[in-house]
């Protein structure tokens, strides 16, 4: 299965263009060549920032989701937008504490889909222990937004004194997916384009900080990196971990899981399952020492039941990410270029 | 000068209408009956939530901005959103540590618009000793989204036991403005309508931490709450407080600090001056005692030098305000039912 995606934009554009929401490569040059040098420094590879807040380490970060349709099956834009940021936070090791969310409302949007959101929000929440406590309402006129966007910002608290980092990968260190891929994207892309997997393909929305409880219970500092492989997907994932850890990662392709529907809606699209994005999994950097132990306690808790190791990092060139196929050739698994699905979270 | 706002739509609609946004009337309807309601629970009338973060307590709040124009005199959406965030902040009496930043851009925005309120936020945050440690970005296509939108959270740390808070009020009090009122709401219009008064008007956009810091310096526990009258204005700055402190309020019209130029931008446009929004001042409600130093700190610092007695707070109907006029006689103060100036903020 080859790769997809709409034709590579002009990186050198003066315009925005789709391809800098997509998480790949034209995306992390808008980060680091305009956001990041504006604002003087940052970590634009982290999924959340640490903070020092009276001699306590808070971990904080924020996401926008503008994905369409608003439902899905699955979940919605509602119970994304908490799951999605409880993920961020879970991935610095951090146990979620409190949400904020922001509307950005349409003229004319139904009343009763901003209740449903809203409740399914208020659900999620709940399910992971945690609050929502304050937020805000902006309404601009018919043609001026989509609908509805949110944007969520959660505050955690660091479980450690060493956090897991995507910089914290090192040769030798074992690669572990906690579940199968693609669900998230080609139920959005079904569900958009009515293609008829809808009965078939739920997306994997659902936090992941109890997963990452466990690992870290088991692993403490062997568990050296996590991401979950949202925008962009596992490739996207991998490469930002290599990138950040200045470290090479070979991945067994016949050992990443990708459910039957999902390769079949791939297959039909044109994706690669690795460039597709995920909700509800994570990849994580290992110490090979802890490997059983993590593996175990990933296994015991249903986020995880299909954690399974699919490579290793090594010593090759920084940054390069390369996939062994059944057949024992290699190819390199790039980030994607320019925008393969646009508005997927 | 009366009171102006557009026809005051049907509030049991089932469709958002630009008076959601408002800060006045319909707003509080569609966040106390559908938002809160469906989160179960919440503060509506607090501009920021306090959290206990493994035994600190931590102020949360977040911001959506999408003011038009993008740029305006007096600032711009970047030093805007991140000038409201510290002030949201600071009504709690909460001394700002960290902001996040995210983006929801339109396809085909300037890279060099990006980049420059990018670097006005970065310069408002810095002046406010501040950092922006994260942030977001996602893209959505032309025509879902109007150039840009930005929303912005902020953790403070509080700064005493007991926090000033809008439910805080008590008869007797005094009630305090830091500054003249109605630039930003003229600031805006006038620059979005081309109406000739961008030379004269600029917005008052700044922060209010600092002001906040020696107020409470001054007048500890004493300052019973703090609002800053931004969406809705000054008269709904104090609905909100009479309402959540279940007191009534009366101030003297005249005392209230409106320059020429916006007396005149709203006698232009039927605006009243009381509705008007603002960005770089505040209402204070202050226990007599402590008014005089609490004064003299005020006027210590740039942000506070026009600061005035407007009013007190008295025992009668709890929620009412009462404009005296220069002529002896009294209206009531009230918020706004519909959408005076839609996307001010």
């Amino acid at each position: 299965m080859t790769g997809f995606a709409c034709p590579a934009p002009d990186s050198g554009t003066d315009r925005i263009l789709l391809g800098h929401g997509s998480g790949g490569q034209l995306m992390t040059e808008l980060l680091t060549g305009v956001i990041i040098a504006e604002l003087g420094g940052g970590e634009p590879l982290e999924d959340a920032a640490v903070v020092d807040v009276g001699g306590r380490g808070i971990v904080l970060t924020t996401d926008g989701f503008v994905v369409t349709p608003l439902f899905f099956p699955g979940g919605d834009i509602g119970s994304l937008a908490v799951n999605g940021t409880i993920n961020d936070l879970a991935m610095r090791g951090a146990v979620p504490v409190a949400l904020s969310l922001a509307y950005i409302l349409e003229e004319g949007f139904p009343v009763t889909e901003l209740r449903r959101i809203t409740r399914s929000a208020a659900t999620a929440a709940k399910a992971a222990g945690v609050r929502i406590v304050t937020g805000d309402t902006k309404v601009v006129g018919r043609g001026a937004a989509d609908g509805l966007y949110v944007t969520t910002t959660g505050i955690g608290l660091r479980t450690g004194e060493e956090l897991p980092s995507a910089a914290g990968g090192r040769a030798g260190d074992v690669v572990i997916l906690s579940g199968p891929i693609g669900l998230h994207g080609t139920a959005i892309l079904s569900a958009r384009e009515g293609l008829g997997f809808e009965s078939e393909i739920s997306s994997d929305s659902r936090p992941l900080h109890r997963l990452v409880t466990v690992m870290i219970d088991a692993g403490g500092t062997d568990v050296h990196s996590l991401r979950d492989p949202t925008r962009g997907g596992l490739s996207s994932a991998l490469n930002e971990l290599a990138d950040a850890s200045g470290v090479a990662i070979e991945i067994s392709e016949e050992t990443v899981p990708v459910p039957g529907h999902v390769a079949a809606a791939c297959a039909l699209l044109g994706l690669d399952p690795l460039h597709v994005a995920n909700e509800g999994c994570l990849v994580a950097l290992v110490a090979p020492s802890s490997v059983p132990e993590v593996l175990r306690a990933m296994r015991s808790v249903p986020e995880g039941t299909g954690a399974v190791v699919i490579g290793e990092v090594t010593d090759g060139p920084p940054g390069r990410v390369v996939a062994r196929t059944l057949i024992g050739s290699s190819r390199v698994v790039d980030v994607l270029v320019g925008e393969q699905l646009p508005r997927i979270c």
